[in-house]
């Protein structure tokens, strides 16, 4: 087998998400066999509620049973952002580092888990607080995987991409509304959809070039990721990722509303966007106390500020350092009340 | 407080062995109000049986709990090995890696575990299975702390020295040979003992600088590092990191004079130098085919080579690929019975 920039390889492991494997699984096997490639495959659950140390340590042993080279023998990980994350994480600590390849399955995965150098596992109640910075050696992108995913994983995936579009690109933002819903009909496989994929996959790596590894903390793509880990941590396994990057969004939509960083008509017309790709606006069960309260871990994440990314009207967003509770407050009446 | 090449720091987390807590905690407790440092401490055992994740994970429960900063409030790590290796592995882990500063205060911590970027725990029998690389901000030597190491510490300590004279300096060598005892006598504190540390830093360094990350797998500064893991694996807590050095260089300098690498006075030369650093040269509990099976994960860390670095009488050391059982059994025979 060759894999782009990395060369022959005769014997690789395989971490698959359960459901993947389910129906792809077969297939793989089909072409590892093909091309001589001796594997094994460690199947594990890929949900939100996996990604854990527990997980990790399950690709270490798996990793230790197959007596893996440490770097001629790469670790193949096929899924969605979990697997992309928490198999990554393996990779980057198993003899302190050895070679993977990324093969995301979900549009999560393709936008935003598999860009970048990031790895990690949710630990003690915090989302990602272990992790590592792992590049890959290649990640192999194959839209045909968005055919079985169900809808709402592939609206949560498409956060991401609304989230680019509205902290960066104004032109991704009407490209993003023209195709909707269509994009979610066709699961993206259309021209329009393979169109936006790639534009949210250039746009993430020119934020990333040059600060890969984070040294600037001010990073725009952590637009809808202030609040969301929060929201994600205490209500995980219900509200997907993407659900909760974009409750987060639109919070940060409202404060610049109210911060006259956009107008009205431009936040419902937003908002209205959700609503066509299926993403949730406000969810009642978190206050607006809780809300803020969520920045204090935000605040030892990014420093000492708060470094939230509101959005403006015309151009690149901003980092607002100086959000009080009477904002998210505000903010939380006008996405339940209008 | 004011580290080199850090900055002014206001707050810090300090995990110190449990040891050096008991001599030296009220010291550096009283530093740290002088220059009114806000400081938690962390104290943790630091023998090669606390070197596992469950370490680290203490560390970085630890960290969670103080409410650390993710840049501004760095790590201080105070220990031996143990504590540098596993403590920096929190380090790099914690939100994907925070600054860490390592003050080593054994004669390993000082000469090995703080030099270079490597961190790590054992993990499923294997000796640092898991790990990272990752840079401290500074490191802090202060020799002063070897006044209360056990001389057995000490001699451990030493080992490493010895294995860098043996594979890449003569002159070291004699300088190692000249001062013992008297270096065992005076814990390093002479001014020969003080040469002796530099020198071993200053090879150590170029040794590792251009290759901090291992990309090149053939290492001088592993040997010693082939046979020992397994050996101290098997007996942990019995046999300190530097004695399993030690056994495991002893067999490859029988495996250097079997293949004529250097001669039988030189061999008897160096044999009796380990005798006077109180290292020894055989343990009666591993056969020849347990300590040759050993090499067949040292095979997989250095990706399908064996790699074993091996002494030459007046030069640095080879790598050898085609070590067999013969040759063991040859150099447990010979160090059995001269």
């Amino acid at each position: 087998m060759e894999c782009l920039g990395y060369g022959k390889v005769h014997r690789a492991l395989i971490v698959i998400d359960e459901t993947c494997d389910k129906l792809y699984g077969d297939q793989f096997r089909a072409y590892f066999e093909r091309y001589g490639v001796q594997t094994r495959i460690c199947t594990l659950s890929g949900g939100e509620t996996s990604k854990t140390l527990d997980f990790t340590l399950r690709v270490v042993d798996a990793m230790a049973g197959f007596g893996m080279m440490r770097r001629s023998q790469p670790l193949l990980c096929v899924g969605g952002g979990v697997v992309m994350d928490a198999a990554g994480f393996a990779a980057s600590i198993y003899r302190r580092g050895i070679p993977y390849v990324r093969i995301p399955t979900t549009l999560m995965g393709i936008v935003d888990a598999s860009v970048g150098l990031k790895t990690g596992v949710s630990y003690g109640g915090g989302k990602n607080r272990l992790g590592s910075y792992h590049a890959p050696k290649c990640v192999l992108i194959d839209t045909s995987f968005l055919e079985t995913l169900p809808e709402r994983e592939l609206c949560s995936g498409a956060a991401e991409i609304l989230k680019l579009a509205l902290i960066l690109e104004p032109e991704l933002l009407i490209e993003l509304e023209e195709n909707t819903p269509h994009i979610l009909l066709d699961k993206f496989r259309s021209l329009a959809g393979h169109r936006l994929i790639r534009n949210s996959i250039r746009i993430m790596i020119q934020q990333l070039s040059g600060n890969f590894q984070e040294r600037d903390l001010n990073r725009l793509v952590d637009f809808g990721h202030s609040f969301s880990p929060y929201i994600e941590m205490r209500r995980v396994g219900e509200i997907l990722h993407g659900e909760a990057v974009a409750l987060d969004m639109a919070i940060c939509i409202a404060i610049a509303l109210r911060r006259n960083l956009l107008d009205e008509p431009f936040a419902q017309r937003v908002l209205q966007l959700f609503r066509n790709l299926n993403l949730p606006t406000i969810n009642e069960s978190f206050s607006a106390e809780e809300l803020f309260g969520a920045l204090e871990d935000v605040v030892l994440h990014r420093d000492g500020l708060q470094r939230v990314p509101l959005p403006r009207k015309d151009g690149p967003g901003l980092f607002a350092n100086n959000i009080e509770l009477l904002d998210v407050a505000w903010a939380v009446d006008y996405l339940r009340n209008g």
